[in-house]
């Protein structure tokens, strides 16, 4: 089998995802990538960094330190690193919504994404919440957000959203939905027959037996009651602050926490650098750098490819997997 | 100058508790210990563990292993580990107020407490939502939980409150006073002359400038500027999940969480055994456990005392540095 084609979108050209795209370059993989982005963009980070670009046809395949096929989506203008200009928005967009498409026809088979900047995109007059938010609504799917390292995977039962929006969030029907798709993504892409999802509770202390809050019993346990008799294996509601502990983790193929700041801290905490962020639920794997833009570290060669390599190191395993099925 | 005198309280009869205490007793100490609980059970207990332990008057000092000076106060019934009798409830509450009041009127430096169980205290009829709460009243001070390990010290602004009901608990009254109460602890008791308190957002990535959840804008924000107008350091307010990688975490003497399951998790997952609970704000310094009866545990010999330890060593220091100052 030959290897997986991986769609590469670099995002914010003015952030570091250039750079980290030309270092990327500069070593074998066991997928086939390819760059969704502005040429002149890469020549310029490749120069800056004193490290060899040769840009290839899409179709091509790296045979040498510093090849890179590309498709190309031109900026509007050229682009000065840390100053990020909305009159890009349109191209970071389309590039993004190009690699889509190519995983979505079947072109690719797995999207890896660096970091795109979101009030540079609004103030480019373009509507946008957040790449996994975009590439949900051109699927028609609806997905999950999950973090992972190589301690523990994190799945979000909700994502951004203020705090004292969670509680009502947490219903019934979305917790279902939610459980359905990061089980079947992890049989399907990590190979898991029979997850084990860890399901933290809303409150302290997991709602301490409706002492200290309600929706564990009145919520959360029904629906894990239900799908444990579809052969679901969900230990929880869990206690946040000791489900995470390190001999239980290890217990756990993932754990599902119920909003952003109870699951997120740990996972950045135990390792950061290695970090990637997955969009389960698509009809193709998605990998995204667990980083922002760094405009402070642009075009000083500083920035850590790290969670790049290990997003595209991800994806490769996930497509791959996908393709033996 | 002597070693301070610290009132030890083993908690529920029927934990981990009694064995622990039976385990400092077995090694000298900084600190003078006196405990304050039912001798039957402490003696049941050494003999269980094939201990020695010699029970001393309270004005006794520890001079080899097993030694240990007492303040009786005796359990209704005998009982058995891993069984918890409600009967008892009066005597543990009993201990612990006695401790308390040796405290506050000088005859001990500091309080260390062992877990207590709450349902078999209310099951006894006594009304009581934790030890931290009883001591604060019977002060008649507000007083702020901490959590401390060797890695992080975290302290909640909110502790066992539904997670619906935080964001509305957060105000700037509640803020101020609980900052007022971290640093004045921060340096008193840990000898921290400008402490700098990094202070986390209520919303995921602190609200985003708005876009999240307004709370940091119009709560935290102002707060946070009036008090550094008077000199304090207070970094934030800060995205949880960053907060806590640890290059950032070594340049912060204590973490402001806003909620338990906010500020928690990383805390037990970077060091369980040896994180300890402080209660800040009373006339006299309080460490307690981080961790429960372990009913499951108690009697088998097999309970870790490192958080036990860790206490005493922590109100040792903390006590010796009030009685310097």
């Amino acid at each position: 089998m030959t290897a997986p084609r991986l769609a590469l979108v670099p995002g914010e050209p003015a952030g570091v995802g250039p750079e980290l795209c030309v270092r990327a370059a500069q070593r074998p993989w066991d997928a086939r990538l390819v760059v969704y982005g502005d040429p002149a963009t890469l020549t310029d980070a490749a120069a800056r960094l004193g490290l060899p670009l040769e840009l290839l046809p899409p179709g091509a395949v790296h045979a040498a330190p510093g090849q890179l096929p590309l498709v190309s989506v031109a900026n509007a203008v050229a682009c000065e690193p840390g100053t990020p200009d909305p009159r890009n928005a349109t191209a970071v967009i389309e590039a993004l919504a190009r690699a889509a498409d190519a995983c979505q026809g079947g072109d690719c088979d797995g999207l890896v994404t660096g970091p795109v900047h979101k009030a540079t995109i609004n103030l480019g007059g373009i509507p946008y919440t957040g790449t996994t938010e975009l590439l949900a609504q051109r699927a028609g799917r609806e997905v999950v957000m999950m973090l992972a390292n190589d301690v523990v995977r994190v799945a979000l039962a909700t994502t951004h959203l203020p705090l004292r929006d969670v509680a009502d969030a947490i219903t019934p029907e979305l917790l279902e939905r939610v459980l359905r798709i990061v089980r079947a993504a992890l049989r399907a892409d990590f190979g898991i027959d029979a997850p084990r999802i860890a399901v933290l509770g809303l409150n302290p202390h997991a709602g301490e037996a409706g002492h200290l809050g309600r929706e564990e019993l009145d919520v959360i346990e029904p629906v894990l009651a239900r799908l444990r008799n579809e052969g679901f294996e969900l230990p929880g509601p869990l206690p946040a602050d000791t489900a995470f502990l390190p001999g239980k983790l290890r217990g756990f193929d993932a754990v599902l926490a119920m909003y952003h700041d109870q699951g997120l801290p740990v996972l950045k905490y135990s390792g950061f650098e290695q970090a990637v962020n997955l969009t389960l639920g698509l009809p193709y794997p998605r990998v995204a750098v667990d980083h922002g833009t760094a405009f402070d570290l642009a075009g000083s060669g500083r920035a850590d490819p790290s969670s790049l390599f290990a997003a595209i190191e991800t994806c490769t395993e996930l497509a791959s997997r996908r393709r033996a099925a």
